[in-house]
């Protein structure tokens, strides 16, 4: 053992976060442990892995007098094994951040009192406060779990209020447990991010707005900086702020926004770092990863300008051939050692330029040689209107 | 464990170079395994270790077939190790080049051979035969170990042929173990080095050109791109071609080379990534980290461009206060995680931009808030010249 003392990050949660969180941490002399049920976590390829359950306690108790300081990889870590570790242990973003932004009924009177409209919900306990709810927000709609949902699990779509026995048959049994929301469909014009980070200082910062596309209720694609008025970033910047004062977040988030009629409508926040943001390893002066580290730990933040324009492909289910990305200028490969699986966030790619030509060109020919053209057709099409 | 099969680079040495493959070979879904003799090396905080000497035949044959390619963060391997590894297991750069490399004078005969003049030197076997060196190569010249020499050990400087006895005195008992060779001291113009990688398919690129400074030694400061005129570029990666040919070389090396009277003297070869190509990592579209793991492993070699100007302060001995660097816009932090030690290379910051004004402007405010004024002042004269 070394007489050299050098910070500890504790993650919960093994996954690509973790494992990106910890490749940011290293170059800052910060040590990370992550916990895991999972034997084979990604993150435990890059730092100490305890295996353990979120119910373990000896195993959690180990983990808190190894770490000096606790952050997520997960949102859904249960609201009351944040707390418990929080009563051992510095935990940031802090317990009742985490709470609320777990619970989409939460989180949307927060963002309603924060001035940040939303599409409009109602809460949804039983079969007949669905057909009530339906009555009050019309379709088509879309049924959700209030916790434990992401990347478009948990969900039911109704097209009509004839769909209401479907739905509940899908998430009824979820209404007891968790509670359910019913949100009205928005056929939005887009869908934008805003990446932030707050000290521990209070000092916040926001990365440029970003631009993503879903397939199939997992993001596709990103884009930054999206392009957008002035007054439109002004006012997503302000609301992160708002929002992150409201809740003393500490650490990075996401806030993810639809874009109706040149309006900002409140989806959800992510109170971790968010696959929108992975563009900014390489696209920005300082990643939300780095950003990150730096904030939980109490260290100052670095400056989140972009260097130019981005474009970060996600790859769902399983990596396409490398050797076209390693072969492109300024693109940049993210395996993240998983096996594949249908639906499984396994890698990313990010293609960076000095300027918006030079990156449409290259994600033109990128997705020609990776057959990608159907998944970077709608950048693409971006890009061309600018 | 995981149907999934992701390829292992195993590195002889666990030091900080180690530590930054390790994770740029992250990224890539590349796993890394280091060989270490000492348990707390730091690359063992990214990486597998395997804590053995090199000696060890049992744990190396374990760790050649948990391998899939063998490299090195440290040149002074033995080179009979080197050559045992690349019976069992593909090493990269293969032993010949190794032992080339290891072998200051067989260095400077090829450095000779291709075209590349150098300080004149001989042989130095006994105390007789330094009386006879001192007369073909004259005063100020070094004494040096043949082999194992790095970072100004190994070293003794004659100003006068009067100093013979001392210098013998210092390094006679080197001269049956390893050979001696006296170099003429070259008062040079300054220090600049080329940094190339060579793939298994043979292709090769090499950085912009790098100016560098040392103290005591040891290198200070590295700036990128160094500014000379275009026929000495051409002409450093020409011997860059031409050395890395001969040698059938594969991986990052650097060649470090003096000026004077704007020729080009060859000083000596690198077999591996070097300090002096630390500015890559955010300087350079591709790092010189990747570029080697991307090598080794047969991947394709990535653009080797610069984003701009970079200059890297080596942090020795102890690491001064991160803090005016994490507040420095596009500065970079790189602590090894090293416990501080005399002499000892323990981190590294790298600050960018997109210009030399900015870059100078900036390194001279971090400087004064460092207290490095005069570790920074002959970057900030060379950059007042451009």
């Amino acid at each position: 053992m070394s007489a050299h003392r050098q910070p500890v990050l504790g993650i919960l949660g093994g996954g690509q976060l973790a494992r990106m969180l910890a490749l940011a941490a290293a170059p800052l002399g910060v040590r990370t442990r992550v916990v895991d049920s999972a034997a084979d976590a990604c993150a435990g390829q890059v730092a100490a892995l305890t295996v353990a359950d979120w119910t373990d306690k000896d195993a959690l108790a180990r983990f808190a007098e190894a770490v000096d300081v606790v952050t997520f990889d997960f949102e859904n870590v249960p609201a009351e094994t944040a707390q418990w570790l929080a009563d051992r242990v510095a935990v940031f973003p802090n317990p009742q951040a985490l709470a609320v932004a777990q619970d989409r009924l939460a989180e949307k009177t927060l963002f309603r009192d924060c001035g940040l409209a939303t599409p409009a919900y109602a809460a949804v306990d039983t079969r007949r406060g669905l057909d009530f709810a339906l009555e009050v927000i019309g379709t088509p709609a879309i049924l959700k779990t209030r916790r434990l949902g992401y990347d478009g699990k948990g969900q039911f779509r109704l097209r009509t209020a004839a769909d209401a026995d479907a739905a509940w048959a899908v998430l009824g049994a979820a209404a007891a447990q968790h509670g359910l929301i019913l949100e009205a469909f928005v056929p939005f014009d887009g869908e934008l991010s805003v990446l932030a980070v707050r000290g521990r200082d209070g000092d916040l910062r926001t990365w440029p707005l970003t631009r993503n596309w879903h397939h199939q209720g997992v993001l596709s694609l990103s884009l930054a900086p999206a392009r957008a008025d002035d007054a439109l970033k002004a006012q997503a910047g302000a609301l992160a702020r708002t929002l992150a004062e409201r809740l003393d977040y500490v650490g990075v988030f996401a806030l993810e926004l639809f874009l109706k009629d040149g309006q900002l409508l409140g989806n959800e926040m992510a109170p971790r770092v968010h696959n929108s943001g992975h563009w900014t390893i390489e696209g920005a002066l300082t990643s939300q990863f780095e950003n990150h580290v730096r904030s939980v730990l109490g260290l100052p933040l670095g400056d989140t300008a972009a260097r130019g324009p981005a474009l970060m492909f996600n790859w769902i289910g399983a990596l396409p051939d490398p050797a076209p990305v390693l072969r492109t200028s300024d693109a940049h490969w993210h395996d993240y050692g998983k096996a594949p699986r249908e639906g499984r966030k396994v890698g990313h790619a990010t293609v960076c330029a000095a300027d918006a030509a030079t990156l449409a060109a290259r994600v033109d020919a990128l997705a020609g040689a990776l057959g990608r053209q159907a998944q970077a057709a709608p950048a693409l099409a971006e890009l061309a209107r600018w």
